[in-house]
């Protein structure tokens, strides 16, 4: 069986979700497309990349992710460092011939984007970029749903990302509210999951038309490095520095396709841990999903008698997507790491099988240019077309 | 004990609701502040007047409005009709001093609006505007919260009203999709609701943005004048015509407090059958509403502490607003008849007791000119601003 | 149309239930069987009868049932006492050929209960039970399900009866929690109402085990008779006296065609508030219910296919049983006072009709039998046969 | 670091289950207690035995489990075949001096258990026996406010696990439908999780009363020896034999403590996938827990105010049990992986740490006492007292 040799550029716990589906993806997906091997982690700071290397199990270990990136025996980088470095690794990599798996967003801007996306294509490498929550089988067969014309033609799409992890004023301000590491806020960090999964089920965006707001203006500096979402409390007397990014953004959407849509992302909504929902109207029936309650999709069909009409809430299984690679009846438990599981497969088979896999490079491209006209329209205060150089 | 004489004016499942409220009121909220007497109902087909006086316990029936709306007996004028015989039937019941209830919304447009508004303050007669809604004792409960501060600041309000009785597009072409009779579609019969909620718990609204489609462009015209709420079906032979008003709205919003919101409405969400929902985030706190499970509200204190914090799923009882006079226990049941009541009580105590009640005419008339902000600005694609005369 | 006299004897918040129902019948069913007449209402206490009736619109009050019950201008005797009072007027008002509808339980014991059934039969009366939950139309709704073969033959059935007005040992004794008036505790009250809906969805009851329990052994003694459910909390230096009655109920069931059971009811489930829920598998299919969202019915059908299978939240309507009745969508809200709407109709329907109206004294005498096999099972510790007499 | 070596014992999608909770471990709890190492993976067949390790990531393997079990480099035995090899397997580990991780139930009698106890005691070895769900973060929580004594005194535990993955007759006739192998039905298979919970949350049980019922008596004989847990349906005119275990079982329980409670677990409930619930109520408030919604705990105090007392849905995150070694806010997902990363580490740190874990076989036997309880009062239709040896 084929063996393909993994370099991982950073670490946080999106390292840990990345090493745990490399272990876990031939475990679940059998016979596995090819076997990736934890060959190289990297990180600055030697202590950490030498702990990182034990911890989550990869061979050898780095501080210098530029030979990494060179190395003829690495086939895959996969990025996950904050985003301001995407770009630069992304691009390095590409020109090295390096298979590439990115986390989300691509990178800060559209323009930074379309340089990563330019590069993968002239180096006719693989691409992918890690925007995981469409990966869970729920959502795949709300895809499936779609596809097979069971809910129509569809008219309507509502979105949300509502969190509360950094809704206190305390809570420190990590780069993910820096705009010059992170690019933007909740916009960049959150509602872009909500855009992969509006292009993803109803089609391209054609306009959007946005409010944003930064409600909590300033935030506790944060020692060290760590980004450690929120858990961590400054007290009072902690020197605050100012947020230049959103922590909410609200958009209108029109679709290529005439549907019409919105978008709510909030670091502000107390109660809400990971409320990444959907709601879709179709002529022929609607769909409902709640990431908190992730292994259950909502789904009314039209057609259903009216004396029992409703929403069924089918919990996906072995009959669903993804649903023999994982466990042998629904409701035993999707977690986040069985999303990361079916997202490192379905890279690797598009590497094995040389075929395009989706969200890549080209959607995080998009993905960024939405995002960038979000912020447009927020600030000009009117519709803005989406244009993809 | 005080007797108020009332002239029902229009019939349909509102003369039901309405009448139930009163031979209800003083059964639930005792001592009662007067016993409401069904006096008079009126419709213009004598046969169906008579019957609704036998089915809906009043002493007489008529067919001309106009000289109920004058008769002495009379201290009542309650307007059950379509909307666009509001304006004539309120003006001159205001001119002849009687109260009035309107059902919603006000009239068909703000201009229809602000006369009935004048009228009724010309005349110093009490006025509300059945936005029954917003008196589900979880709702009054939701706004006790806000007012204890229990949530802080309010940075967002998202609202929603959701139906499907008309999403087949062989349902029937009622008033309801006439402009002329209506005024707008699902903006001003169920976003208006919405609207009402959204100023009794946040504020007034500065500023709208919306999109407005009619996605079922035309539906099989009705025979008799019934409003059926699409439980009948037209068979495929039946005779097509136009439908010129919105069947889908949604928008941003803008509160004079700096808060933001948004609001969608539609009657093409299959499985959403009175889908009248909102989400309130603020600094301190979080509250949810779904009025198809309407006993509940769902709150979240920041206060809690954070290993215990999570919504609350509160039902509502005696401990609750309206509680004392509505059922001995929470859970019993509060359906459309309990909203009715309420809103019949604080009608007729604002009569009694010379106070105000909202939402009155002003409120009506409020909601009407963000209704034609909304329709402006989904043709204008731009922000507009809300300016009461 | 015919009109029916009634006299309601009793008072209390299920005075104004039953008062609400009798004036709100003939506005939902429309025509109606007959026009029921509020003619006299009875209570001990001359002021409260007198209040009684300016506040349930009853022509008459009386402080004598007995020569009400004898009043020839009667048809119709309501019993809505406490239970120690149900047989002695039932029985009398038997013997003076009055149609009767009494609250549940139908008595303190089968013995009594027996008593009341071979009067009214003897009398050749019309008789009622009022256990009004099953006439929730989602109740309804399953039974047509169960009648329709959808689920197929039932396997298992299992209901709870779960509130929390009285968790709290300093809520009042009220006569609910003396055996000499109320006959048992939480069993008759509450657990009834679930055994109800097992005879009338899965069939009638064979065998029981059951334990029972009286957590809180005293309460504060309740000044003067009113029936506060819980509300009116006493200090900690009032009197306590012994409750003598169960506050849980546990048993499990065997029903005549194979299906097993199972019941639960307290009053000790914090957070429960009127938690009657009960979920039946069938071989080919599932329902559940719960009353604190009454207005849904959950039903799965093995019939789907796999990847589409799962529980429908089914909102009722006008498409469901009693619905063309009641509001013209779903969703708009069934509240206690429609279940009491229903419950007028379908009596008063069966005294126009010469028709037998479920649950009637047959029904509620064994219910009471299945409660003292209840409590001489727990008593006894073993598994006791239901033996009608 | 210390190292760890591993053998597994068997396969199926438990081997999936135990050895991605070996490769993520340390990744999630660092830094680990020891080091897991896939050492060597057993199957009788060569071919599966071998792609076992591949597909695992073991470093070797083997088709005689004798000889691997007194390989002097081994650490672990960890037990995933059936039920009917688990005592033999597990009291020769012993003897050799393995630490044992055995899947549920510990065996298929009280007898067989006692022995695999007694020789784990003998031999001074760790043991542990697989009821993953009780460490779902949300059930630690639950413990932790009961040890807490936020919610008082227990009064009742109620329990179901409910299935519909072999609800279909023509669902296989897998090892678990056959008493030789598996002991019993849904008892030993998934009733057991719901006794461990109850026994781990309210304390250990002192009588029971139960019935047990096979709904479906004979099934077609499954092809090969695959569990294939019901997706692979037999065609009808395959062989079918009688199925000699219980499909659902229904207990009262009497707990130590004088708490009371019931257990209802089946195959046939079609819609309910992995419906593990309980709902505990205390003298100071109420837990509910759903499977299907891990991240969930719902909690109600008493204590909270009147007019804002509700069930709170706590989603469990780092500031729960576990949750520092998890996921950096709550909601991103548990699913049946990190059940079982925890089962993973408890076990291991209390190898290194010399510490006793729960649930372990001197539970596992008591649980096979309670089971064994449960088909005896089954069959004599009467009370049994829980009596360990």
């Amino acid at each position: 069986m084929r063996k393909l040799n993994i370099a991982m550029i950073g670490g946080g716990f999106m390292g840990k979700a990345h090493s745990i589906a490399y272990a876990g993806m031939p475990m679940f997906f059998w016979p596995a497309p090819a076997l990736p091997q934890r060959k190289t982690v990297v990180d600055i700071n030697e202590e950490m990349a030498k702990a990182a290397a034990e911890r989550y199990g990869f061979e050898s270990y780095s501080t210098d992710w530029r030979s990494v990136v060179e190395d003829p025996a690495i086939d895959i980088i996969d990025i996950v460092t904050p985003n301001d470095s995407h770009a630069e690794i992304a691009i390095a990599a590409a020109k090295a011939g390096k298979h590439i798996i990115c986390e989300k967003p691509l990178a800060r801007t559209a323009e930074e984007s379309k340089r990563m996306l330019d590069a993968v294509k002239e180096a006719g490498v693989k691409h992918m970029v890690a925007f995981n929550y469409r990966r869970t089988p729920a959502i795949a067969l709300a895809k499936k749903y779609i596809e097979e014309g069971s809910i129509g033609k569809i008219l309507n799409f509502r979105g949300t990302y509502l969190q509360d992890w950094s809704a206190d004023p305390n809570s420190p301000l990590s780069w993910r509210f820096r705009k010059s590491v992170a690019g933007s806020g909740a916009l960049g960090d959150i509602a872009t999951h909500v855009i992969d999964m509006a292009r993803y089920l109803v089609g391209d965006i054609s306009e959007v038309l946005a409010t944003s707001q930064t409600w909590i203006k300033e935030r506790p500096v944060q020692s060290g490095s760590v980004d450690k979402l929120g858990t961590v409390k400054a007290g009072s007397d902690v020197r605050k520095e100012a947020v230049d990014v959103d922590d909410e953004v609200s958009a209108l959407l029109r679709f290529d396709n005439g549907a019409i849509g919105s978008i709510e992302a909030t670091r502000n909504a107390w109660g809400r841990n990971n409320f990444i929902t959907f709601e879709i109207h179709g002529e022929l029936g609607s769909i409902c999903f709640n990431y908190e309650r992730r292994d259950e999709l909502q789904v009314c069909f039209s057609s259903d008698p009216e004396d029992r009409r409703g929403f069924r809430t089918v919990y996906t299984g072995p009959a669903h997507p993804y649903g023999e690679a994982l466990w042998p009846i629904p409701a035993l438990g999707i977690g986040y790491t069985e999303t990361k599981i079916i997202e490192a497969h379905d890279f690797i088979s598009s590497i094995v099988n040389d075929t395009e896999v989706s969200p890549n490079f080209e959607d995080g491209y998009r993905i960024a240019v939405i995002s960038d006209a979000i912020l447009e329209s927020a600030n000009a205060e009117k519709w803005v077309k989406i244009v993809y150089m």
